[in-house]
């Protein structure tokens, strides 16, 4: 059954949003229902400004994702993309372009799962635009963040000698995924926290900012379109080459360690930091920030190759299988 | 003919684009390539933030707006925002989700009509997101801007007794979208003007910056829904009525006045500022700014009807017309 009228107007459903958003946090002066938002960066900081697209049937699909999940995702990503510069998210836009299959239920539920989020990393919703159209439905998520002038973290730092580290448990949002498209009953903890990890990432800003502030890594990105994909990319940015050791890189427990290593690998969506870390202070590095467990899985090295040590000692050369929008449309 | 490989990969794409996009303008630390962009903002300054979309099937047809004019239009829409705040626009984020039908050249057109807009405003693109969709082409043009601490307009200041101005000639965009759907030969001036109205809007940067730095307004806001829907809008956030003089609102130049009121006061998209001004300070704002007429066409009532003056002296009430999209969505 489609419900169209969810909202008679965008006056309605913006006067909906405008009750769901804080009143006054630190640092906004004009939030929803005037041309522009209007706020405040405190000085001595530079401001961090990052967008991300959510499109039914590319980033996710409604028979797998449901709606809390597609807003939980959607806010994350961006986010994710803070936590990369080293900075403190403080406000969000979003764009939304509403299918008009989607309904009122939907809708609300996509906001809750977002706005939960945004609570939970003292984010405010202060704008965004709304339109309902044919095609599928399409979330823009546009964050802003603050960080202490020249301490935001780049990909271009990395440097030969650097080690290379990356936090939580890669590939678990891609086993999540291939969980969720299997219809298999989900009913073991580890099948649990990969579908949890695909449909509720947690952005790691808190170590993105510890990172940053105490001057510790040398370059700094999210993981969100696979290890192989993103590493090449810090590498490019950085002008240099990579080694990683296989046994050192924290894949899922499965029982086929081949299949694990692929999905840590190559799997998407992971929203993990990696970073680098000149060898003299890699010391420094605590095996976990919090409850989040960080592992060394390998080392700069001159340009341009990323390869891979086996664990019996074979080096193969690793190239990016990670998600491109422009080559999956060529190939199709 | 679909030319699917327009560009090969995002990386690609991305450097196509950061060819096209200046080295190291004022304020910008980082710009396309890394995880955000990373700005400043000036001190004694506000960051005005504002999101657009422009749909295909929505916003714009294919076979009715160049990709030169979606481009152009999509970052126009946002540029109004920061006019409207009286902001000086600095830097945008572009999120597109490119329909799979469109090739190469559709889409390096789009970009080169927002690049020349862009360059005329001083504003650099600094990052944003790209997909391919099978969907409706989309664009989310973000832009932020720049106001002095405490000098932004809102809709919410008008006072009953200040003054209703506005800049330029309305209806002209809804004008020249009749003409191109018409499909007639366009030949007469006053023909080609309308078009170029509605394809090639210049939102009035400058005017809103005049207005806000003087003090001289009171409220302000874009014509972007039509001059019904959105004095509505500022009467109902400064909690206020009005009345318009039909004979001083400056409509097309028709030979048929009562299309061309009708135009003037519903057609939407004109990107004209609509402003308030008290009364003891009316005499201050010139006929002229530079090239753009600014034209007082009523005044501030108690709430909350807003009425129209005719000519031959009768009272009619205006019930706002313009563009709704959550309304559009319930009538179809």
């Amino acid at each position: 059954m489609r419900e169209k009228s969810s909202f008679k107007s965008e006056t309605d459903f913006v006067t909906w949003l405008r009750r769901r958003t804080p009143r006054r946090p630190k640092g906004l002066t004009l939030g929803i229902g005037d041309d522009a938002a209007l706020v405040t960066v405190p000085s001595g900081h530079e401001l961090i400004l990052t967008a991300d697209m959510s499109i039914e049937g590319v980033h996710f699909k409604s028979d797998l994702h449901p709606p809390e999940a597609v807003g939980h995702r959607a806010l994350a990503r961006s986010l994710s993309d803070i936590a990369a510069m080293g900075g403190t998210p403080r406000f969000a836009l979003i764009s939304l372009a509403l299918s008009n299959n989607a309904g009122k239920v939907w809708l609300t539920s996509a906001y809750a799962g977002l706005f939960a989020l945004a609570k939970r990393f003292g984010v405010s919703v202060v704008g965004g635009d709304t339109a309902i159209t044919n095609g599928p439905t399409m979330l823009d998520v546009i964050v802003t963040g603050e960080v202490p002038r020249g301490r935001a973290l780049r990909r271009s730092g990395a440097k030969v000698g650097d080690h290379i580290f990356v936090s939580g448990r890669l590939g678990m949002s891609a086993l999540g995924l291939h969980l969720l498209q299997s219809g298999a009953p989900i009913q073991k903890p580890w099948e649990k926290a990969a579908i949890r990890s695909h449909l509720f990432p947690h952005p790691q800003c808190a170590l993105g900012q510890f990172l940053a502030q105490h001057h510790l890594a040398s370059a700094m990105m999210d993981l969100s379109d696979g290890l192989s994909a993103d590493l090449r990319r810090l590498c490019d940015a950085s002008g240099v080459g990579a080694r990683l050791l296989a046994d050192q890189i924290p894949i899922p427990a499965l029982p086929d360690r081949k299949d694990a290593l692929r999905l840590a690998l190559h799997g998407g969506e992971d929203y993990q930091l990696l970073f680098t870390v000149p060898a003299s202070t890699a010391a420094r590095i605590p095996s976990h920030f919090g409850k989040v467990p960080l592992y060394c899985i390998g080392e700069i090295r001159p340009p341009k190759a990323i390869s891979l040590i086996t664990p019996d000692d074979k080096t193969l050369t690793i190239e990016p299988q990670g998600w491109d929008h422009f080559a999956r449309a060529a190939q199709h």
